[in-house]
């Protein structure tokens, strides 16, 4: 995995370099707002949504630099999605990655307005890379992620994440939660990839599937990690689920069945980028780290 | 003025029978979400924006029918922005429109998500429309839209409204306030309802100007009404400026030069509108209607 964790690192570099030639300059009145933006935007996040999307359309023969202006948008609607769930109307959590949350820092009003302002500019992104190349590539990769955020994906995730708290929840409301919450973007991020490296339909859906499998796995190994990790390996507090009183597929299912419905998600996903031999092979590595981490 | 007062009537029933048709159906779990997102976007609005939209979609030649998902986005666009700017963090209202704001119906996590949700639907209505139709007029449209409502539009006008509440305010940041805030989406639905009925970018240019002028102009007899008319003309409370210690065009100007500067934005754009004869008498009348309101 050395050389993963190396071309995860490159990844990420070249996601904040375009990340930062894509935020406006803070020049403009008031700049308080750009500050907002920025501090939660370039808060050290493993930029997974985006290194998938290009990953995506390189598996399929695609340029990277085509994706550029989409993987840098998924990113933007991932931070504002964070800062929203923060917010003490919702979440009400003071430290993220480490950090104080937007709204800690900026006031309530400023996070509410810089999670939204990024949301705009995703748009405006997305809308400018359409106008600029109008075909069903990017029209189809902005469809994509506008489909899998909003109120069919990410976004009803989180209404129900808010709505079932503290109420009984059955696994089909579970698998739900994150099928929405968690799969719906990394499954958007990787079907806009596959679109806009010149993928069929057929296969953009192939890896639209994969990327609501890994995501599925990955929210259930995140379960898991809660319950048999130590803090130090973590590197954030343990056995929060159990204290929240919150139910996930571990008090559902136990840990061995648990592991078992996630390792079954990871291998369906991994069979998937098999198909494309070497140019899947990036794919396969990070699907295998992010969905078998150490338990 | 009988006769514009039924074709706006006429209009307001169009669009509502056309967000009807778009908004999901209720059946997904969690449905509250669905209910907050209908309760503001049908909660009796004048129907502007998207009126205007398909106005000069049709003033240039074009379907009105083609202009329909765009008009439809930009009033999500404009309802979501009101959900946020009456949230507690906010401007605090509890009522808009004679009715309970949307977070004292539906609690603050609901509104902020409700708010969300109608943002991240138009991104996807728009995409749809761009997906079915990958050319210029679309994606065109969705930029001028997605610019108009973001980070150097409407969003940043409302961070300036909030960021200069209290503090001491300069003609040029009023003008900047009102410039973003208000007439920024007026703008935009204009310049993209010229895009959609096939307008050169000059002749788009040329509506995106008249509809900065209104919607300057509509907000300065705004402010001018807040003083000078009655509670029974203006169906609202008067005098809430002076109460709130707002800045506004009459505290800085005076009635009678407020009057004046509105008076030749509005002929302005009256000229614009001139000059497409026949086919731009809609949006003149609409002009006067807007901007001349009895004071």
């Amino acid at each position: 995995m050395k050389h993963l964790e190396e071309q995860m690192k490159q990844g990420i570099a070249y996601i904040e370099e375009k990340l930062e030639a894509f935020m406006p300059a803070q020049e403009q009145l008031p700049p308080v707002i750009f500050e907002a933006m920025r501090y939660s935007l370039f808060a050290g996040g493993k930029r997974l949504r985006p290194m998938m999307l290009l990953a995506a359309c390189e598996a399929v023969g695609g340029k990277k630099e085509d994706g550029v202006p989409f993987a840098c948008a998924v990113e933007m609607i991932h931070t504002y999605s964070l800062i929203h769930d923060d917010l003490p109307a919702m979440d009400n959590d003071d430290y993220r990655r480490g950090k104080r949350t937007n709204h800690k820092v900026f006031g309530e009003d400023m996070a509410i307005l810089a999670g939204d302002g990024l949301l705009h500019y995703a748009m405006e992104v997305m809308a400018e890379a359409c106008y600029a190349n109008p075909n069903k590539k990017t029209t189809g990769a902005m469809q994509a992620i506008a489909h899998g955020a909003g109120i069919h994906g990410m976004l009803i995730g989180q209404v129900a994440d808010v709505f079932y708290e503290g109420k009984p929840l059955t696994a089909d409301t579970l698998e739900f939660i994150h099928i929405h919450k968690t799969a719906a973007m990394i499954r958007a991020a990787l079907k806009a990839g596959a679109l806009l490296g010149g993928a069929t339909e057929e296969t953009a859906e192939k890896f639209a599937l994969a990327g609501e499998k890994i995501g599925v796995a990955f929210q259930i190994v995140d379960d898991i990690l809660d319950v048999t990790s130590t803090m130090e390996e973590l590197g954030k507090p343990i056995h929060s689920d159990e204290k929240n009183e919150k139910i996930t597929y571990v008090t559902l299912y136990g840990i061995e069945k648990s592991k078992e419905i996630a390792n079954t998600l990871s291998n369906e996903a991994i069979a998937i980028w098999e198909e494309f031999g070497e140019k899947g092979n990036f794919l396969k590595n990070l699907t295998q780290y992010l969905t078998k981490r150490t338990y």
